[in-house]
Parts: C-alpha cells; structure tokens; sequence
C-alpha cells in the first residue's frame, strides 16, 4: 500500500473486510508482528498539535518493531510553504518539496497531519498540503488526518462498531452537535465514507445549512430531525463541523443538538461516540459521556489498531 | 505500587531502607534489569518545561528496556480542562478526564508533570490536577512534579545525601534563598517529608513569613537564623519557595540569604545541593556552586536512579 | 574523538580520506555498525528548529544501535544563561555549566545546535556557546551547527561532492545569493574550510561587501563576478549569509544573484547544490532546483552519512 488517505486506499487494495478482520487480530495480539518493521522508521510530521493520533501512531509503530521520528512544524522544525513558482522572500522558510523529499530520504514511511485552513474550499478540498506531500516524498504516506478526512479515525470508528455491536446491521448516527470554535468537516466526511461502506444502516442530522459536501453524502440518509435520526439508533455519533457553505462559518451553537440523556433515551440503547477532543456540555452532557453506554475511550485506543494495520500493510509493501 | 506521588507511597510498600538499597544498585549496574520494562510504554506528559525530569525519565526508561512517548501539553497536544461540571466552550480542549483515560489506553504506565498555580492555596494543596489524571487514567502513575511535592527529586536527594555521607546521621539544612519569581514550594515540601524519614538531623531555616505549610513541618526544628542553622552543617540544601501565606507571593529577595563561601565556613565542611536550575549569585555564588564540595551535578544524576527505582518497582507490580 | 565542531577534529585524528571512506561505506551498508551504540545514549540539544539535524542525526544514532534523547532549549527545557559571572535574576534560567553538566551526567555523546547571535562579532566568533557546552558537559559533543561552522553539513557535501564528481579536481563554485532575512556565515565558512582540505578547485564569489572573515577565505580564490566564477564550474553552491562587517547586515537583496538556468549554462554543466532549507526563486530558480542537475535531496540524504560516521568514531572512542 503506497498511501493511505480515504477508505477508497483500502478498497482498492485489501479490502475492508480483510481490514476490519486484520485489525481485529492486533486487536487481540498486539507484539504478534513485532519484527515486521524492524530496521524501518517512520516519520510523523505534525503541522498541528495531536494527543490520539501522536500517541497511537507511535505506540503502533513500536508495536510492529519500527523507529518513529516525530516533528513539529513550526515550533521543532521550519515554517512550510505550500504554493507553486512562489517567490519566497515572505514567512515561510522551507517549501514542501524539499521538505517531503528530505523526510522521505530519511525515513521509509511517513505520517502527514494537517488540518483544513478554513477559508478557501477549493484548496482544502483539493487536499493540496497531503497531495503535494505525497507527490515529493518518494515513500508510502499515511494520513494523520487532513483538511478533509480522517481515515485512521474512522478505521478505529469502525472497529469499534465491530467490536460492541449487538445485531448484525446496527442503525449508525452522525449528529452534528455544538462547539464554540470553526471545526472542519473532516471527521464528519471521513466517518460517512467508511459507513457507506460499512454494513450498517448510516444517518446523518444535522441543523439546516450544515450540508456536508454532496461528494460524502451522496446517497445518504440526510436529515435535520435530530430526535427522528436518534430513534432506534445502536450508535450515536457526535461530531461539530463548520458550515460548507458559507465555507468554514459557524451557523449555530444551538445547545438543543448537544447529546444530552434524553436524547439517548430516544434510541435503541445506543453507545455513544465521538473522536476526542471533546467539548463537554457542548458536544455531550457529563451524564452521557460518563455513563457505561460511551465507548469513546475503547474508540480512542482503537487508534493504535487502526495505525497498526496501516502500517503493517505498508511495511509488507516495502520488502 | 500503583501510584508514587510522595514519600509515603513508598512507605506503604517497599519501605525507604528498601529503596534506597535498590536505588544505590542501580547506580552501581544500570543495565541490571534491562529487560524488565520490554513491551511496555511508558508515557509522560508535561505541563511545563522540564531538562533534568524529562531526560532522567526518559533514560531511566531505557535502562529498563521500556519504551517513552513524551508529550507537551498545549504545545504538542491540546490545553487541558480540570474542573468538573464546566460547559466547555472556552478555550480549554480536552478534560484532563479523556486526556487521562486514553493515555493509559496507550501507556503501561503514565508520568505528570504539572506546577502548582500559586493563586488558589487550596486547589494546588488538594493536587486537584494529578488525583484527577490517577483517578481517570486506569494506570499506575508517577508524579514528574505536582502542585505540592517533587518527590522523585527528593529520592534522589536521599540517595545523594546516602553516597556523600561521611557520619552516620548527618545535619541536614534546608536553607530558603533569594529568586526573582515567585516559586512554588513543591520542593521544599518534599524535601522536608522525606527528610523526616531519613536517619538525619533537619533543620529548615528561613526569613521571617516564608513558613512552609504545617502539614510538612510539624515537628521539624525551624528557624529564621539562617548562621545558626548552618552551623555544623554537613549538607546545605539551597531553595526558593513563595510565601504560603498570603499564597504564592514574593516576601524578599534578600541576598543577605544567598549562600556564600562565608555562609558555608558556618558549617562543618558541607556539601552544597540544589535541585537545579538554579540561579546562580541568587541562591547561590559562583564561588560556592563551582567548589569541589558542590554536589549538585551527582545529585541530577540521581534522578535517573530514582526514576529507575520506581519504574522498577511499579513495571513489577504489571506483571 | 572528543569534539566534531571543525574539519580540523578529523584532520587532528582519522583523517579526511578515511572519513571519507568511512562515510561512503555507511552510504553502502547503513546497518554494518548496528550494535556499536549498544546501551549509549545520545542527547540532542537545540537552540533552534531544525528539520534535516534533528531526523538525519536521530537516524544515523539509531543506525548505530543507540538512543536519542531529543530536547528543545527554550520551549522543552530553561532559557540558558551563557555568560559567566552574572547574577541570574533575569529571564534566563538556567547556566550552561549546569545544563551541559546534567546532559553529560545522562548521555554518553552530546549534540549541540546554536546559531550565532549575528550581533556580537566577538562573542560569535569565539564559539562561546559551543566551547562552554563542551567544557563543561564531560563527555564528547557533535557541533550540530554552530555560530560559525556547520561541520556535519560540510561533511555531508563533501561526501556529495565526492559521489558526484565526474572528473578527479572538480571545480566547485561557492556563491551568495539573495534572502530576505539577515543569515548567520556559519554554512559558507565551513564549506570554504572542509573544501580548502579535499581535492577541488574552489571559487568563492559574492558582491562587494560579503567578504567572509579572513581566517576561512585565506588563500582561496575569492572574485565579485559571479559569471567569470561559475564558468566551467563542476559544482555550484548557492548560499546567502549577512555581512562580516559590519556584521550580520544585509548589504544586498540583488536578484540577478539569484542562480538561474542562464546562470547554470556558464557552468560545465554543473550540479546545483544547497544545504536546505532554501528560500525558492531568491536563492535558486524553480527551473534550476527542479532539473536533474539539482542534487539537494541526495546532499541532505548524506547528513545521515556524516552524522553516522563521526557518531561511531565517538562511540569507538568511549568503548
């Protein structure tokens, strides 16, 4: 596998059921490839700060034997110029090219996390910072997350699934919920693109004017009744996004969306998730968060098997 | 051993005779154990800059054959929530409650390094921020530095003061001196608890106002003479704290309490410590921290040994 | 060997041939040493970011089997106090003397990156920072850059120089070019000195003014015409740096400095060089780093070749 940065990398290659099934088995034995990346290293450049995704990446690399290198940029390392044919006499100190094409000779796999800049839809969507990373690095790329999706997320999202469902076709809600800052939509994307190819039944809710991009959502269950989307639900998943159009803007931090304990009473027992950070009393009440019913601390560490698998697909690639 | 947050979590298990003689054998062998952390992660989270501690922590890691993620709060990682009940759409993050839980999904074992606020006497003195990550982390967890205490640092103290003495049951003099900022008393605390433990004379002596918390002094011999408690001295322990009361405020800079080489002829030929970083020609002269009877290089030493220690005692209590 | 801070620390021991020898054949068999760092642990210290230092030297350590213990002066760590003599009750808080002692208490090598003030000639050009850390940390230290030499870069081109060359004594041009920020002289000294000492031909060429201190350019060809200098040249070496005098002003931003393909058509079909991170379009064209005559990946990917190679003289030395 020589990049991982949307569902569509593992459909075209393993397939998501020989997925699911490869990280259910790290799952239950981690050390089990712990030669599998001996002498290789992976490099981690994170252009924003991380807990989950810096940790888990980590610990999966360890599982499977391999060196990590972690940098920061902008704080450790330079300031990173994006554009084309520029005339760098401004801020930005090094251009990706030569970053992405130094950190590929060092390193045999490298992580990429950037988020979207929020203001120009088209350069996000574009996904210019990971592409252009990917074009110049010469070594198999894994998305830490990007301006537009969050593939390790939604991997441990599904595994997750898989691990706590109780009926073969679980009814999966995503609900928009509020947050006092412009996020962007990528956790959103990314979780409606692996469910549409999961087998479960996938609504989306959210207030009117929160559309996702229709490229995710196309032929999904899209709804602004919240209290209908919950009904009978198995999983409820919250998430704040920023508007798609007007691109980035926050629309409403209507606290009547927050997942609160009547709103789980609504749904069919359902175990409640969300990628972390979390807003508490904004995204969910204390009393849902804390109750047995949420699994976002399982969902968290599935991270390292999401990471783990990945990696171990793209270490077999390179011998 | 679940937890070492201060002298008596060692108290309760091993013992201080125990522990000592298990550090002084680290420090003749460090690799004796070198297997003994294999496949275990120890994670370690700072909330504030660190050399000695992050090092000393990490090689004592090492030596033990464990792997370390390190990670900078609000840098690296997002700004963390610590109170309970709060409607989080400020500009905290993440609850220290998630941030607690997935790090021990990650980690075997987890380190906290926090300082105390120096405004709510109360909120510092009830560690609030360090008995919530023990509570929420599901690990065994090992205190980097709290609000109130710095016990690895008064380990290796301990040590340190166990390798240079030349009588059986030396005086020990914690000395205050002068520092341009208001300082927590962590140390000082500390310092006193496990001196009290020790076979050793202490006296702690400072300018009037700057009495430490009565929950640490009770029963020490205390006094605002600094010549007379120097007198006979065989380790002077240097270090600035703020006021208790009124909290975390600066009484004095006077250097009349700086230790100098005419302080030092006040004792019988001591040894001079300070925990590091230290200002120098504040809290100390030149002339005295250059001497042959400075031992504050041995002593930063040592905080590898007391970290191993612990690591030692608590990747036993994993298996 | 006890300190790698100029060529003359290998001129004084291995010599530069066998260096070079050494140096290509970690080029050829990266893991032939994989367990002469065995137990050794390696600290990196910087004063400034840093991308190809900080992963090319954490890879050649762990190509030699040793641990890296990476630490950031100033947002890691303290603000360090270099000068001897002051009473510290400012911003800076922690002395050198310490710093470095306690590093050399925890690691068996010391990597130290500083940059040179580019106010105080003197104090610059003396090395202060660097020769303190080395005095008093007592164990062997790897200049990782420093005010006026960059010696692991140098190394890293020489050994390019060598992979690359085509005919037995290359020409090899050394030239300023424009940048928009006053940069230290640090990268042009020491090529200028690594290349005094192998087999090329070396022109150094930059507009009135930028002469480079007289203790590097003596008995070097120096020339203000950068045409006449690039004519036949085999290597091209573009590099901005501020004035010596009056020192670390910028004197000139004069684009037509800037190397261009008309520039590279004077040349004897020369390979385009630079230590990276470089400001695209006033250094270098797009056109010229972008050809196949632009070598700049290939010359950072051998930092892992120079580090590794004095790492194991040092390691050889502590056995």
């Amino acid at each position: 596998m020589k990049r991982f940065t949307s569902v569509h990398d593992l459909l075209n290659g393993y397939g998501l059921s020989q997925a699911i099934t490869d990280a259910l088995a790290y799952a239950e034995s981690p050390w089990k490839d712990e030669c599998l990346g001996k002498r290789k290293t992976v490099g981690l450049l994170f252009m924003n700060p991380s807990l989950r995704t810096r940790m888990s990446t980590q610990k999966a690399a360890s599982l499977l034997g391999a060196e990590t290198i972690v940098l920061n940029a902008g704080s450790d390392s330079w300031t990173l110029e994006t554009r084309d044919g520029v005339i760098m006499n401004g801020s930005t100190t090094e251009h990706i090219k030569e970053a992405a094409a130094v950190m590929g000779a060092y390193c045999d796999i490298l992580g990429l996390r950037t988020f979207a800049g929020l203001t120009d839809r088209t350069y996000d969507y574009q996904e210019t910072v990971l592409e252009k990373f990917i074009q110049h690095s010469g070594v198999p790329v894994i998305s830490l997350e990007s301006a537009t999706r969050h593939p390790l997320q939604s991997f441990a999202d599904l595994v997750t699934i898989e691990q706590h469902k109780t009926t073969q076709r679980p009814k999966v809600v995503l609900s928009w919920a509020p947050h006092p800052k412009a996020l962007p939509q990528a956790v959103a994307n990314s979780f409606t693109e692996w469910m549409k190819h999961a087998d479960v039944e996938l609504v989306v809710t959210h207030p009117e004017g929160y559309d996702l991009d229709p490229s995710f959502v196309e032929g999904v269950h899209v709804t602004n009744d919240q209290d209908a989307a919950l009904k009978g639900a198995h999983f409820v998943y919250a998430k704040n996004w920023s508007a798609v159009e007007p691109y980035g803007q926050i629309l409403s931090q209507d606290t009547s969306w927050t997942v609160s304990t009547k709103k789980m009473a609504l749904t069919d027992n359902a175990k409640f998730m969300h990628c972390l950070p979390v807003r508490r009393n904004m995204i969910v009440t204390d009393e849902v968060i804390d109750s047995t019913n949420s699994i976002v601390i399982p969902q968290a560490a599935n991270r390292v098997v999401s990471a783990q698998t990945v990696l171990a697909y793209m270490l077999k690639g390179l011998a």
